[in-house]
């Protein structure tokens, strides 16, 4: 019963990719945990890279700045 | 002064439908444990069926199998 | 299959109280969006009242002050 | 090593403005606690006016009643 | 640079069994997507099972009715 | 009418240091985007360094090899 958010800049990670990170954490914690993968819920939130900062910046300028 | 996140897959909810929840959570927290609806913040997200997993599979996945 | 969080004060809500809130937004998003209750998640958060600030002040100052 | 998620309806922010509120807030948590801006991780979601509520009303409602 | 916020009920996680968890889903992270571990972040929360909810009920209530 | 969730770890932070954050965090919302800050709500989460992992490993661990 395990719930997993994800979130990652939108920089095109495809729908093949997604269902990996899916199938992967979902993985992870019947192997790790013990929990039930029929209940384990996975969101993958795709963030803008203006919306995005570390560091004091944003993903944009740090990507202009070859960060 | 509650906060509610709801996550759901962006499956076509309409307008009416999201301010007819929002109206049904505040009301619930009203009455059940007494929580001033003026300052109870209701946000909904709609998430690509791409981006959600169950069972480690994507709903895209999953509609397509017909579950 | 929504995810559902309810962010709340740590200011006593019993069991009895949460298990209502529990039923009653599975029940909305049922009535309303006709998502099945089986894989509609709820997780209450009980927030301490010095971590939780609305008009710039914590709910612990505004609650001495009388707000 | 902070975490700030903040949710905003998407009313026309500019990337200029969530660039001056991702230094903001580093530099708040800098200031106040002691992080280090470095690992300090700042996440804007802007969020549809008919996906927010507050009062039990939508922000698309409100707007249009003047609130 | 991704985020990962993973919520599981409070059942005796030990520090080992988390800090599995938070190397797994960052290997997974640079492994799918390429992204840097350097500034993957993970934060797992533990929620009371009085809190969490699914089919309606609460943990607590599903456990004691041997669910 | 914004809301912000601040999470750190759990090591120390004074209930004045947690309203600095909440009126400076507030404060920023008003200049930057004039956001009305009897609606702007901050939430603090403080997590155990067990729970928080970056580079792939948890805090307490990344404290002891004193990085």
């Amino acid at each position: 019963m395990p719930y997993v958010n994800i979130k990652i800049t939108n920089e095109g990670a495809t729908a093949e990719q997604k269902a990996e990170l899916i199938s992967g954490v979902t993985n992870l914690l019947q192997k790790i945990l013990g929990k039930n993968p029929q209940t384990t819920v996975v969101v993958i939130e795709e963030v803008p890279t203006d919306n995005w900062g570390i560091g004091g910046e944003s993903i944009t300028t740090r990507r202009r700045a070859g960060k």
